[in-house]
């Protein structure tokens, strides 16, 4: 595996590998490595001649009271899991690697982003579409891996490429799972012995809303009363939301006419826990999402 | 040469001249045609395997009172004329290809705009980098060929493709005169036969500021002013603007140290005339511009 910090020199690299027209698989990540990063990097390996993954903590993404400065760094081992999984090329840029001057051109998110999480944070898609454009340009990726956890981000992303005709293909790939149906995240181990047994619960009122939706309801509030009923009666933690979408667009439906989103944001005492499925109007699981 | 109207049929066209490793040289235009356009393609020409123009003109670029309805439009002609200076694909999409979706991503230009003709066109260059993005990604362009006589859209185009690091790159060309010096421009034919007279004495007053410099003068203040009164003195029409900046930054400065842009706008009885020079700190001409 290349470690590779400048751009000019992944550039130059990722110029020799389009001219031997080998196709390129892109993760973006911030570092600190965890199952969610690695499933992307397997599935990339699968598609790409060539596997590249960035680690860069982008501070055009964090908001003035969140914790850019603070967050984990590890690149050491970042380095050893990305080599066991595949990755050729990994980019470690700083940040005036990749802001080395005065920026003239801003890109700004102006749908999709006032749901869901994105609602507390203001400019933060406006950072994640800006570092992406950038990127997307200097790996000249073919394929580009998001993991639907983050289901908010794929469809801004999948807004961004579709707008500007970038030539990356989103690749969406399915939440990673514990065997009882509870979503991976690092923040799992925050959870109290009772609140692990309870977050399953966070997955059961989805796949509840999806019943619902396969036995013929079409009203979004009554499965947004059920789906909430469902973890209130099952668990301690605080709804932040649930929402129910249309997917990709994020938009509030009347009732229920194609793909959409059921999310959902739970508060437990030291971890904030959010799950979503993606389903077809007629309940079913749709092959390709984006 | 061939004309194409979908995007998807121009992508697919551009994929398989990449993979063929053919170099692709790209001119976006709104067509009607002139001079300054073929300039454009005949260097074009030169350096890229296959040339390919744009004719759209972008609703985005348009402000409220502006001409977006009326804007000439003659395609028979625009085609006549590509295909005789060499461009091999003429995209034609309409807006509806542009721009098929309601947009969920903007660019926004917030340096370069304020000063020169940017200044009375709120919004023009955001709308300008919004399809130069779709179309340099839909062209796959190496090289984008851009006039001089539009100096502020070079210096805002530069800076669309450092600070996203597109892999296009710009090349900018220089304005073509008439023999006797005044800047060539569709507009000339609305000059009197005295304003025509007259109007070579812009391109002159800009040489006379280069003379100052080279003579040693530092100061913006006095060369500008001195600008001024050499049009003041030589022409009946009305000074919009004449300004020194930085050049492509278009900052003030209050010494010249670096690269400059002296610019001058003036308003004749039917036309409004722009002309520049771009000149180094000691008054020579710069080989790269950008």
């Amino acid at each position: 595996m290349k470690i590779v910090r400048t751009v000019n020199e992944l550039v130059s690299i990722t110029d020799t590998l389009k001219n031997d027209n080998k196709t390129i698989g892109f993760i973006p990540t911030m570092g600190y490595l965890h199952e969610g990063h690695t499933t992307l990097m397997d599935e990339g390996k699968k598609d790409a001649d060539v596997l590249i993954a960035s680690i860069f903590v982008n501070p055009l993404q964090f908001g003035p009271g969140e914790d850019f400065e603070r967050y984990p760094r590890d690149e050491e081992r970042d380095q050893k899991v990305s080599e066991q999984h595949g990755v050729d090329i990994l980019f470690i840029p700083t940040v005036d690697e990749m802001y080395p001057q005065e920026s003239t051109v801003k890109l700004h998110v102006n749908k999709r982003t006032d749901v869901l999480c994105g609602k507390s944070r203001p400019g933060h898609f406006d950072g994640v579409v800006t570092v992406l454009t950038k990127l997307f340009h200097i790996t000249k990726a073919d394929f580009a891996y998001f993991g639907l956890k983050d289901a908010q981000q794929v469809a801004v992303v999948k807004g961004l490429i579709d707008d500007l005709n970038f030539s990356t293909k989103l690749i969406a790939v399915p939440t990673v799972r514990e065997t009882d149906g509870l979503a991976k995240s690092s923040r799992n181990v925050y959870l109290s012995d009772q609140e692990r047994v309870e977050a399953v619960h966070l997955h059961k009122a989805l796949r509840r809303g999806q019943q619902l939706i396969i036995d013929g309801e079409k009203n979004p509030v009554m499965i947004i009363e059920k789906v909430k009923k469902y973890i209130e009666t099952y668990t301690n933690g605080q709804i932040d939301y649930v929402d129910l979408l249309s997917f990709p667009s994020l938009k509030l439906m009347e009732t229920i006419d194609q793909q959409i989103i059921i999310a959902v944001a739970v508060q437990f005492r030291k971890a904030r826990l959010i799950d979503n499925i993606i389903i077809s109007e007629n309940g079913t699981v749709p092959k390709a999402i984006v």
